[in-house]
């Protein structure tokens, strides 16, 4: 048994559970006020990420993010096999925990978002989002370790409502929210340009902790 | 004199008060908004959860829960006549909580919650709900022991609004809930199936729990 | 120069101002939804506490509060003439605070609030919120000193909630709050009871500390 | 290159990016509801602000704001030169920051705020909530240093609702809002005020800290 590959499994499984859940409650409640909606949406995520980097963390690496684990293969922090597993075990995690929160609110479990998320202010956004998360990561990483679940709660936290998109920052989280017709979803076929958006950001982000990491270690 | 008694009876009491009494205060202000009222009852409860852990887990380790008790008889960590005077401690001080709410709102002691929560969905959202509860408190005992007051408040915080069922989690809090005829109220019919559902998802994080955490020492 | 009356003066003026100021823009831009102010003025009023405590806790220890102080006196940790000098400068920081967020927002500087807070179930409500707030922080400077400025803003973030009349749990504040005709005013009339309801849970707090942590310490 | 400048400038953009960004999302869903709007305003912008001087701290020093660097200037912690040069990379962040946001929501990247922000009360504001931020950092720097980060989150957090003028407190930022004609901006010709207000309750501060320090020292 990989403890690394249940670990980046359950963490995404909760982390979309409740993204797409705390989406479907928010709508449910909040009777068309959509800012009190994507408040509720963001407390809950921003909670639970400091929850799951913390507990699993020492477990994995707590990537519960495709484009994290690209990152951290681009750094040779990981192998290419142990990769593409993280990557499957996100993927099927997310897609299970949107299907988990589905029976919760007594939904179909089996869906397709009908939500279009189209255009380059979006994809723009996304390589924003995924930019400032992926910084986070890798500066918090050299200066703070210790402080990277906070961190990332707290920037997912700001996220949501800075960016046009919410910031999805994440390829797995992303393919997950389109099997789900909720308040977080996205279309599939929409799905391809926000993935493609966070790999540019994330790259982008490394390009720039390598520059400043490296003067500052000179 | 038993102080861990006194600890786990004055902090159940404290957070039940606070479920019940800032459900009241938010049903009162919000007049019908009820995402509105959820966002209060859940800052609520999360905050008080980090004051409770903290100052009451040195002389109890702060339970609060039948179900965190019973795990904790599972694992060997409490005797079992401990644990049966815990488990009262916990459910006097719960009831006794709800009690407080109602002085504290002019409202009649002695009530009986009509609000029923019934249905699959419900109970499986409370084996969803303590199975993350019941994670988070056993990796981050075994990870991160100063950061559990923490994690459990932000746990919580995103459980009242990715479960179906805001996250009970907890049978004596259940028990004291059906005292209560308001907001945060369950008719006394419904907590059977709930409470099982919390022993069933504490069990199964046990179970989760081990697997990882063997693996992770080997 | 006593640096520890000018920390307490201060400390005391800017947790007012920000009870006070944050109620006024929370029911300017609220239009009459409650639920929401009360979100406002929480949030404003929990994380001001948190930074004042840690800058000023060096200096004076930072009460900005006759209850907190009252009960330092009856455990000796400061004598009688410092404690009346603490007092007067946390009513005088208090009132004054009170002003400049009148000056701030345009409103006379002079004003005398008419809004009752009145009946036993209020007076009640008192004595469980400073019993709860002086809990934690007796039991917090016991067992976790370096965290008592985050237990205090979560707990007042709380128990705005849970207690039916937003728990003042503050003689100086309370004082204050009377010469303010805004959302967080008390008619001064109404200021006496509140008082000896809050030493009244003070004390008892107390009382209960003594009891849990001397136990604790055999 | 100097790594110095990169933190200034990154850190300012982002924070700008995020106090519009966010702004705009917030009117956007509020849909009128000025106080829910402000609620996400402020989240967004405390959480933010914690992320960014955590992880661009060790490399500037993350100022991110002229009246921060004009008080380290006349402490004589930075030298003319440099601090010139953290202005500039502050404002052109800034506006650099208010522009992204603009492109992700798609609005014309050039704007200029009508929106008036005038008034000896606001003035007077902008003493109080730069008075306080700089209060903040240096007793932090001097008491609690690994806490600034979250100290300074919390106090923006508070000030956002207990100033008038919602805390512009910053130099750089408040030339980029002029940038901006939306829930953020300010109209150009009422930013000298407010930027020589916040010198004004900058270096009241220096003052008042330099008695408070020097004391405690003695």
């Amino acid at each position: 048994m990989r403890r690394d590959l249940w670990a980046e499994f359950l963490g995404t499984l909760m982390l979309v559970m409740t993204v797409v859940g705390s989406g479907i409650m928010a709508a449910n409640l909040a009777a068309g006020n959509d800012a009190v909606a994507l408040l509720g949406n963001t407390i809950a995520t921003g909670a639970i990420l400091v929850v799951l980097i913390t507990i699993f963390g020492p477990l994995s690496g707590a990537h519960f993010n495709p484009a994290v684990t690209f990152v951290f293969l681009l750094k040779k922090d990981i192998a290419l096999n142990a990769a593409l597993l993280f990557i499957l075990a996100q993927i099927a995690g997310g897609v299970i925990g949107a299907w988990l929160a589905h029976v919760m609110f007594e939904l179909p479990v089996m869906q397709l978002s009908q939500n279009p998320r189209t255009g380059l202010a979006q994809y723009f956004a996304e390589v924003v989002a995924t930019f400032g998360l992926v910084m986070t990561i890798l500066l918090g990483l050299s200066h703070r370790p210790k402080q990277v679940p906070m961190l990332v709660g707290l920037y997912i936290t700001a996220a949501y409502w800075f960016t046009a998109s919410t910031s999805f920052a994440n390829p797995a989280v992303t393919i997950a929210r389109s099997f789900s017709d909720t308040f977080a979803g996205i279309h599939i076929g929409d799905t391809g340009p926000f993935i493609i958006a966070q790999l540019i950001g994330a790259v982008l982000a490394l390009m720039m902790a390598r520059m400043l990491v490296k003067t500052a270690s000179n």
